[in-house]
């Protein structure tokens, strides 16, 4: 007898017959004894529904308040038709919303932080042997007003239940069965992990694996929560992912490949101290992410500064930017959006010093030219053509995995 | 300056368009320095489309708590538009669900009755000058759960408020302009009334006048808030329904036509005592109104009795009763629903007891024959043939008001 949150997204539950195969899911682990919370996402189209209405009132985009109040009405949609499929089925469930179900938030409207689940009902209905479905992506804050979590909500608001309730496990249901070592629509010889640690599975998430939202990888790693990754549509193990992991023969976990990625350079910068300070802390200010940096010396004293940021933040990075050149003092600004970041990720990268040299050695081999290069402790980075992406990915794939 | 109670339906919020002509009227009054607050119900055909999802998952009907869930969703969307809306047109506003805004519940899922409205955050709304928008329909009990408040409920949510907050006014927008003195699309002499009284709205509504929703009338009533029946589509003073109101030089203020009616006559029974009681302590176990009553001598020692019901609760009373043939012994047992009830509503009747006469007279001008007939204090109801009714109508409302 466990304790399982479960947690399905929109497409899981866009029609009637998706709800009742969510809704056996949940009644084949509840008829086994565990106690089952259950985090839901509105109903397919529904938020893209909502959204265009609001758009309809107005274009220029409502209040965020009000933008939350409008939204947070898509989950209470779809927790209370999946109660009713479970119901129908003859089980006991109960629908809650985020408030009902304890979740406090900060007020940032649109991107709220939890700040507390206090799940003193949902452990009431659990200890009824009510099967408990939470809305997720929704919470309360101090003023009591609704709040939504932002991009990938449902998974955060997953484990913080699991994480409040020290649930056994925390299940995230995508239309994958799990976490592959690279992308198996594109390399076919992908393979599917059994396991894979908190660090890894954010170094996947960030580098465009996009199975787990990294709020939600971190908040588990933080509380120690399982996760496991797995299909809504077959019934068979999906991965697990916890904090250490057994070594299996392979060092490396996966070959991830990020495209929503763009260099900035600025050549013929004065060579100071203080320049690139300036440069980094006005990119911060407008909370863009620099990833990659290279620094040059270039002619006649001066510098150059090259450094990648996610493509969606270019235009405003390049904009910030050409706004301190009275400031800076450089010649040439540019944005090269036809580059791609492949990455190899793995826990204990770091005590072999080969991995580097393989990963690199494939590229080679693949005729494939390496523009800049980043490591941590666990995965090195190199940027490339976009054009050699999937070439690339299956090429050192291969050298590790294949 | 006043404090002003708004309340639209669903189809004067059902698009954009319709949203912000709700958004200029509201904006008029507040910019007058009124203190407004709104309560809007679902849009158009939303609670159709949801009650149609949950039907999609059980088509015996779900429980009523998650019904609850799922139909109070509407309400939050409209409230959300309209809010959007008002900060589009450059005044600030601020949407409340029923919670929010204070409404208690007892448990009745589907058909809560409303135990208290604590409307301080609407006051605290309020003094910020924001225009208030509040989800009607809606509360919790005391469990925390959702309930709605069945047919009718954003009037009385409406309602509800206005009596908590002391309102000067609360107006009621539909698609008529008033409350008339017969149907004006049958009745081309029907007079538009300035004023009517309580009881007078009551027993126009609850006679099929259907302006107006009975259990807020009798809330109104009760605490005294003044009501305002006005149209949602023109800009034009509606009629008024308050406590005491200055007689007109008519007597009779409407003539008011109920088709929601039926006939069930139970033949032959037998005469002794407490039949009557039995058959409708038996009805009222079944929560079904019974209207007017006849009985009659029979032969052979046995009694008739004849009552009418509303037309959708008759199937159930025919049921009811047939069960009760040991018990009660009669002969024949029949329902007719091809009758219609035409009544006429004015206060100062029982002063003046012509009043009932008039009326026979003019309907055996008419030729058309009266199966039944019942009195109050304010009004006199003749049931007839359903083919006769809108000539009964026309030939009564003439002799009075034509």
């Amino acid at each position: 007898m466990s304790l399982i949150v479960k947690k399905f997204g929109g497409s899981s539950v866009a029609n009637a017959e998706r709800v009742f195969n969510v809704a056996n899911r949940i009644i084949d682990d509840y008829k086994k004894g565990n106690d089952v919370v259950v985090v839901v996402s509105a109903q397919g189209d529904t938020t893209d529904d909502l959204i265009e209405k609001a758009r309809e009132i107005n274009p220029n985009g409502s209040s965020k308040r009000e933008m939350d109040m409008l939204l947070s009405a898509g989950e209470q949609i779809s927790i209370a038709l999946l109660a009713m499929a479970i119901e129908k089925l003859g089980c006991p469930a109960v629908s809650l919303l985020g408030w009902q179900a304890g979740f406090e938030t900060d007020s940032h409207h649109g991107i709220a932080r939890i700040k507390k689940v206090t799940a003193e009902r949902i452990k009431n209905e659990i200890s009824k042997r009510n099967i408990v479905i939470v809305a997720g992506f929704q919470g309360l804050n101090k003023y009591d007003d609704i709040t939504t979590l932002g991009r990938g909500g449902s998974d955060t608001s997953a484990v913080a239940i699991a994480a409040s309730m020290k649930a056994d496990i925390c299940q995230i249901y995508t239309d994958v069965d799990g976490v592959y070592s690279a992308d198996p629509r594109k390399v076919p010889t992908a393979i599917k992990m059994d396991e894979i640690s908190y660090d890894e599975m954010l170094e996947l998430a960030s580098l465009g694996a996009q199975v787990l939202n990294n709020r939600s990888v971190e908040m588990a790693k933080k509380y120690n929560v399982e996760l496991e990754v797995l299909s809504s549509l077959e019934v068979k193990p999906g991965t697990i992912v916890k904090e250490t992991v057994k070594m299996e023969k392979t060092l490396i976990r996966g070959v991830a490949k990020d495209s929503n990625v763009a260099t900035i350079s600025i050549v013929g910068l004065e060579d100071t101290p203080g320049v690139a300070f300036k440069i980094f802390n006005k990119l911060a200010q407008h909370k863009i992410n620099v990833d990659i940096i290279l620094q040059s010396v270039g002619r006649d004293g001066t510098k150059d500064i090259t450094f990648t940021v996610p493509l969606d933040q270019g235009s405003v990075a390049v904009k910030a930017l050409e706004g301190m050149k009275d400031a800076l003092d450089f010649k040439t600004l540019k944005m090269d959006d036809s580059v791609v970041k492949v990455s190899i990720v793995g826990a204990g990268m770091e005590s072999h010093p080969g991995v580097a040299a393989k990963m690199f050695e494939a590229l080679y081999d693949a005729g494939i030219n390496i523009h800049m290069i980043s490591t941590s402790e666990i995965k090195v980075s190199v940027l490339i053509d976009g054009k050699y992406a999937d070439k690339a990915v299956t090429a050192v794939h291969d050298a590790f995995l294949g």
